[in-house]
């Protein structure tokens, strides 16, 4: 697998197969790991919620944590094989490093969809779940961020076809969303109704379909095949 | 890696490989994950059953249950891999969030089927556990179903060979088995082992290799190589 | 990838590539998931064992367990990984689902060696420990071995140049290395410190590189290439 | 996937390409795994942290041992990724095993980072932690050395380009590497914090990008694409 694209300096270009393919794995492993905190029950469990069909109703706020973790993980996932797909073609030390940054917060949303699952039922607690599960599902993007400017610039790593104007459109969505999901962090200590409507367009929003990649000119299309 | 196959609006055909790869990732660690659910013995636990012989067999659920998880999540891999390799050629945005549905019920699965292993053995909460496990059973295949409709629809994903009346059944056999396997979730309430004999005609029934494609015309097999 | 090799009835041959990264897979997380098994202190576990220093000499015997699994799965992964580079070059339905059943026995070690770290310094349940041990290590060989019989039946899935001599050989030393642990398993009721020993000259045995492939022809070496 | 590159006694040459995707399994599990170190409160761990917006607070060497556990395991893992594309172009059975010893010192590091995270703020327990830390830290350093002198030895796994000096250069560095942090654990008994420091000058030098390749002749460079 020699994947060396250029070599000129203390930071070569390389090319993404393997980040690609550490990146997914960090991905399934998380999502994964989310049905560990759908617990199973032990007997005394079971006479506290009246048997064990009692149990499995009584559970549900955790099937919706593991269903809304899977969705967002999932929606990272997918936008993050768009990026790979469509805009970043090369990768080195440094936007390795970046992308190690940006695994770190999807890692942690399964904490703060736990706490979530775990607690928006209490009321003294619901302001404090809704904080750190909007703080968690906020984390990736900043992350994204400073990844994208730092790929972007020069079009250092992305496909030379692609547009500056489409790029900086891609920043500027970036950027939109995380004040987006700002608002709702500082909202939720006193509206949480509020923020979770807002984490829920959020999600809405992320389902449709990214942009169209826009080139400098069509016939430059595929020229890196 | 560039994976693009056509792009003409905001869902273009992409390469399945990455899916794939994503996809392996999660059933490896959903299947990996099921031994955690033996567990090690303390040493409390060893005076009530007779010493580490005693645990040892005493837990035999628990090796059942890591069992059967094992071989229904391996069949449902089995047959996505059947899918991938014989029938779906393509992927879009939207056929990846299906198919992160299906993901979905493919890692809740452990969950069930420990709950089954954990309560077969009580008489009274033993209906409850089939029917838990039922539903398990069942959840992936209206997911399978779902992500079959989008890709079959106009030979929309799959491979444009393959025949429209092949299709067809296969779509039939997935309204089958979900039919077949929502009777055994009916009847689990009351009749918990005609349940459970269902669902092993089932296990039985999947480990029968699949079917041939069919193809319009055998000249054009192969074509897509 | 469309890995169809052979198409002629419902059990096609297929490419190994995707069986191998499942299998990689697998093999991964098994080996991953043994550090839960060396766990971190609570604070009243450091009042018993005299401080943080006391607790991690104390915990000796989970490094030991820890280091023995992982060398155990990884000399497994390193023979798989033998056999699909040299002797497995195809798959189908049925071999899927034996792999399937070979991996289930991996996974199973880490269950086996935390009882024998956990147990093996106390004399009454030595001879459990070691025998739950012995097992654990057993059980992929006859797997191994039911998949080799299937693969091997008149060079069904394996490389068509390697002579039939060298495939009986190989089958021959499975069946010696299951009735080698067959007696450890028989000992370890009286004899567990002997049987420890033969795992011992089991896992030094394996170290060793295996076999140089025979083939009919050295002509017909690289032939697949 | 035929990988074999030369075949003439019991240790063949092989491709490089399963071992990286098993060592990047790994390295994704293992770092993937450390969320699960930041614990899910329970309800009455809420009442001794002032309810969940203090746990939140509280808990925070639980989210610094998060962040350090990611970018040591990250920056191990871009190393080798490093080593794997520059450096080694082929493995060997006894390269696969020192790999997986490698390998065995990189899953352990959650487990000292773990201890750090719970008991630097103890006092009592804190020079405890740091040397547990810095041995963590510091394994994979000898394995990492054992596996380069194995491989580097009349270049027998390494590109044949490159400079003989330019190895050797790669072994001193991973000799005082190992120097470095033997003199923190050295020093972890009597002064944790001096031995924090060394590991905090170790990481920063980590992150600068590693050396450019040396070859004989620049004309050998993309010989073996």
């Amino acid at each position: 697998m020699a994947s060396i694209l250029k070599m000129e300096n203390r930071n070569p270009l390389l090319k993404t197969d393997r980040l690609e393919m550490f990146t997914d794995g960090v991905f399934a492993i998380a999502i994964t790991l989310l049905i560990l905190e759908v617990k199973i029950p032990k007997h005394a469990d079971l006479e506290t919620t009246g048997g064990l069909y009692g149990y499995l109703l009584y559970i549900w706020p955790a099937y919706l944590s593991y269903f809304i973790s899977f969705i967002v993980i999932g929606i990272y996932w997918s936008n993050i094989h768009w990026l790979f797909t469509f805009i970043i073609k090369k990768t080195n030390h440094v936007f390795n490093l970046l992308c190690l940054l940006f695994l770190m917060t999807i890692a942690f949303i399964p904490f703060t969809t736990a706490i979530l699952g775990d607690y928006i039922l209490y009321p003294e607690y619901r302001s404090a779940a809704v904080t750190a599960y909007c703080i968690g599902f906020m984390l990736p993007i900043p992350t994204t961020l400073i990844g994208a400017l730092y790929a972007f610039r020069n079009h250092r790593l992305v496909d030379p076809a692609l547009s500056r104007a489409f790029l900086n459109k891609l920043i500027l969505k970036f950027v939109f969303g995380m004040i987006f999901l700002m608002v709702a962090i500082g909202l939720s200590f006193s509206y949480p109704w509020v923020s979770l409507g807002i984490v829920f367009v959020n999600v809405v929003l992320y389902l449709i379909p990214p942009d169209v990649p826009v080139y400098y000119s069509e016939a430059a299309l595929g020229s890196d095949q």
